[in-house]
């Protein structure tokens, strides 16, 4: 029938699908990429889609589907796209969960951000003036700032940019110039004629291990470049804490990390300007969010008291630094601005965060946990928002991991072993061969290792079953082997080692704690958790069931799991566009209150259960099989 | 008698004058210097004096007396003190004015200051906080400003001064601090303990030819040192319009013309550190003040629309910069601030030259004159001020006159000419063997030769008594020798040659078409002028009836010119020492009304007229008597 179709929501439809091809098959067809590993055979569950209408027109769910997705949900809709046919002819709504949509991770880390109206700080305004004349030599300030004042504004300051370009502008323009202020109030500079239509702006979020950069056009909102770099600062120290321990061994230490994080910055920005075409001496504002040590390192502020207890930060209020002063290669008299920190390990970023995720103003309970070398966690709602921060390391971004890798070219981003015979099939990041594992490849490395029963809950590797592929390595530690040699990219076998799922635990372990404790802190269970935020571009690339199957993530629908990518990129772009952002920022800084974990009395015996995959505490992950459960 | 006593007025007394001695003799005793320079002889009129009481102790005025100062003021008391002997025993109480003290101008030259109630623009507090502890892990700036604010303070800000040296200083000083404020709203900086005794500033006048710096004690108001240095812009042109021409025809002219005075300051300030044992890091704010085109070229501003009409300056409000992103070598996150402008010839020095005076509130009405390279002249009094600005260029100072100089060790800075027996009679700096002229030695020199007959009242050297001092010089035109080779240092005759005559006249005439053009505008006559202010260098140096004689000064009384010094940098000290002072002067900025003098319409027959000896139209200056008249 040339009228039936299959429409995948969102974005794509096919038109008279034939029969006995499956839902996946159909997807792909039409544009739409569901995520896949086991080769359609049924077993891997990436491919859950669910059907809105016409379920009639499939064939009727299998073994494969009600073993894997459970009795329930199938009845209530949820098929796997590889197993479900078109039986007769129709229309059928499918939709295609975040989670199973193929690539989607990847977009969205460049980070999902809500609709802003556009009020940015940098304001330009045309104004015309009377000419100076023998019989009116008033200054050019005062003669520009009656008429500007007259516009209904506020008592405006000039700053030296200001006094700089207006004489210039007055002549070149014909007294007639575009006045740029600062929130109004401060006239940063003045050029000739009507320039309104250049406002420019850059968002940076300064990562520990990722610096992006984003340049957007302030008249119209849109992200014009992006660019990125690994921190310049990592020779340093690769977490937080081993940069600050830096600073206060060296002489001058604040300084030199000051230095190449803004050498850094400013190629980020000649960059920037090239690939737009956007003259930096246009540039008027700098947005940076970051974490509570990035920030201070940055801004030239001590950090070495974040480093010891009670962790109090030098500065939580919102900053406005004058470009030229911070060495910001932007126009020298535009501003650097700041979102505001909450606590020494809660810092600007988180902030931006939650402005970005918008949890600040729901109803029910959620919670924003954005993985990093620094975890940060805020949970809560509307009425009580409440935060914690854990040291999760860097072994997400693939460091400290035997074939750790970041997610390019070759990494091994998706992991399925078939419990049964124990096959594993990987996806890597452009299908190339396999190089090495990065972040979201481990974790559904051990979650699958953990439910094929070649881990235990202790996470031990176990050889009970005779798996060639688990073996002892030339340390004499067990290690299980990925992928064979004669399949990689370098030849060599890529493994996964005891001490790799140690370094897992571990992160894992601290991220799940700052979840637990954040909850009992406002009386909510699991259940209550309405939304996760999960932010971060590791967050965002990670398969959300695996990472409640090794208890990082709180056990509950993975449906409930919003990825929001870099949130923090997100945020800053906002507070970039628009200062009733800022100001919504600086109020939320102050409302969200800080929880020490380490100061928590239970900590170390709660981090101890968290160590365990998925828990110590099973009840706390019903949803979790485990193959030695 | 041994309880009679000849008490000079101010300074010193004579106890028991010796009968027969002059008043000259025992002024000197008491060490009260009087001028003289006709070797007691009654004949130069340099040592008047005025007798309050006890003249009949005095021998009676003689002729040299009633000829030099005329019955009247002789009848009033006025005698001179090299004539005026005791006669008889009993109490002489005798009056020095100014005028009359030797060393005084140079004294003076400092500049005169009224006193200032100290209201500096940086204060510090001292506040106590409570410490961050694990249950009170409040961000070391909102801990530090809600103390603050509570002291009734306003919403203080933080800049990045404070950002940086407050997380040390709150742990070094055990919670206990001082906040520097910037007036009383922005924290600059933080110190650990009590710092309140530590608290400087630097004020400094930057002219054209000569930048004068003052180290400021700010909690005692006291001058700790001082250090000047000639504008090192001079290379790039002498007087004003030059420098400016530099900028308009040198591509980045602006920017070099500016870093060699910031170079300049930077080295008076670390003088006047090490003279001082002040610390540049504990110098928290600059106060400048300049003309208007030094003040734009020292902070940055284009200069180059001052040298064509309308001549409207860039900037006229005071500034505020920080010094770290001027380049001034002070504390980095301290001040560097200016006096208001008034128009593109009456800068900031003026505005400090008006505070200084007190011209502003005087009922009656006055005149300050701050003779420079260029000469700015405000005339009023508290209910309407008007000026003007005169290129009167750098001859006062020594430039372009044959014999010139600075007024250094040997500088001929008086002159007599007998008017019978044509004998000159010098006196220079520190008594040395002469080597040149200076500015009040060349206005003595020529007022004297127009006195005694040598000059006509065109400026013409004349030879019609046969006075071998007059001759030819090797170009053919007349001079006059006014040292013999045998009695100078360099064996040279040092003379006065008739283009050195001219360059004054012309000087002279630009500043008396200024003071001719202000009185007009206000609807006054020099009798109307109740007082003049004298500032400036040379204008304090200056013989004011010398001055009066050539007609550069109007004729007015001498004992109603008051020598006010570096009243620029008097008024610089005053609102470096005064947030006060500061407000007045914004508002006398907005007061003083501009009169374009080229734009007058009478402007070149003015001038015209100005340029004679002292005047074309005699009727100006009933009290000079001339040689020729």
């Amino acid at each position: 029938m040339t009228d039936a179709n299959v429409h995948f929501q969102p974005l794509g439809r096919k038109t008279s699908p034939e029969k006995g091809r499956t839902l996946l098959e159909l997807a792909r067809d039409s544009g739409v990429a569901i995520e896949s590993i086991c080769g359609s055979a049924g077993k891997c569950g990436k491919c859950k889609v669910i059907i809105r209408s016409g379920a009639a027109n499939l064939s009727p769910p299998n073994r494969s589907e009600t073993g894997l997705l459970g009795d329930k949900p199938v009845l209530a809709g949820t098929r796997l796209a590889c197993q479900a046919t078109i039986v007769s002819e129709g229309d059928v709504v499918v939709e295609v969960p975040e989670e199973s949509r193929r690539g989607h991770h990847r977009l969205l880390a460049a980070g999902e951000e809500r609709a802003t109206k556009l009020k940015p700080a940098m304001t330009k305004t045309v104004i015309e003036l009377p000419p100076a004349t023998l019989a009116d030599v008033r200054a050019d300030d005062d003669r520009f700032l009656e008429v500007l004042r007259k516009g209904a504004r506020t008592s405006s300051m000039m700053s030296p940019g200001a006094h700089r370009t207006l004489p210039g502008a007055l002549r070149d323009g014909s007294w007639s110039v575009t006045a740029t202020l600062f929130r109004g109030k401060e006239v940063v500079r003045v050029d000739p004629g009507d320039t309104t239509g250049e406002l420019y702006g850059v968002a940076v979020d300064i990562g520990t291990t990722k610096v992006v950069a984003y340049l957007i056009d302030l008249t119209s909102g849109k992200v014009l470049a992006t660019e990125s770099m690994p921190n310049p600062q990592i020779p340093f120290g690769e977490d937080v804490m081993s940069r600050i321990t830096f600073t206060t061994k060296t002489p001058d230490g604040n300084e030199r990390l000051q230095k190449v994080i803004l050498d850094g910055l400013n190629s980020l920005i000649s960059k920037l300007s090239s690939t737009s075409g956007v003259p930096q001496e246009n540039i008027l504002e700098v947005m940076v969010v970051g974490n509570t040590a990035m920030h201070h390192l940055f801004f030239g502020i001590p950090a070495k008291h974040l480093a010891s207890a009670p962790y109090a930060p030098a500065v939580r209020t919102s900053l406005v630094y004058d470009a030229g002063q911070m060495g910001v290669d932007i126009y020298p008299f535009g501003k650097v601005s700041s979102l505001p920190n909450v606590a020494g390990f809660v810092g600007a970023d988180a902030i931006a965060d939650l402005v970005s995720s918008g949890l600040y103003r729901d109803t029910h309970i959620g919670m924003m946990i954005d993985i990093g070398t620094n975890t940060e966690i805020i949970a809560g709602n509307k009425d009580r928002l409440v935060s914690c921060s854990s040291a999760s390391g860097p072994a997400f971004e693939g460091a400290h991991i035997k074939f750790g890798m970041r997610a390019s070219t070759g990494a091994i981003e998706r992991v399925w072993i078939d419990p049964a015979s124990r096959d594993v099939r990987i996806q890597t990041v452009e299908d190339a061969r396999p190089r090495g594992i990065c972040g979201s490849g481990i974790v559904d490395a051990i979650a699958e290792m953990l439910r094929s029963g070649i881990l235990d809950p202790s996470g031990r590797i176990t050889d009970d079953k005779g798996d060639r592929r688990v073996r002892k390595g030339s340390n004499g530690v067990r290690e299980y082997v990925l992928v064979w040699g004669k399949d990689t990219e370098t030849g060599e076998d890529i493994t996964v080692a005891q001490h790799d799922i140690e370094e897992i635990q571990l992160a894992k372990a601290a991220i799940f704690t700052g979840v637990s404790t954040l909850m009992r802190k406002l009386g909510v269970k699991c259940k209550d958790l309405e939304r996760v935020y999960a932010a971060g571009a590791f967050g965002t690339y990670v398969d959300a069931s695996s990472a409640i199957t090794i208890g990082m993530y709180p056990d509950i629908p993975v449906t409930r799991i919003r990825f929001v990518g870099n949130a923090a990129g997100s945020g800053a772009r906002m507070a970039l566009k628009s200062t009733h952002v800022r100001d919504l920022a600086e109020k939320l800084s102050k409302k969200v209150e800080y929880v020490e974990l380490a100061a928590q009395k239970d900590f170390q015996s709660e981090f101890a259960k968290a160590m365990f995959l998925p828990h110590r505490d099973l009840g706390r992950f019903p949803s979790v099989k485990t193959g030695k459960g």
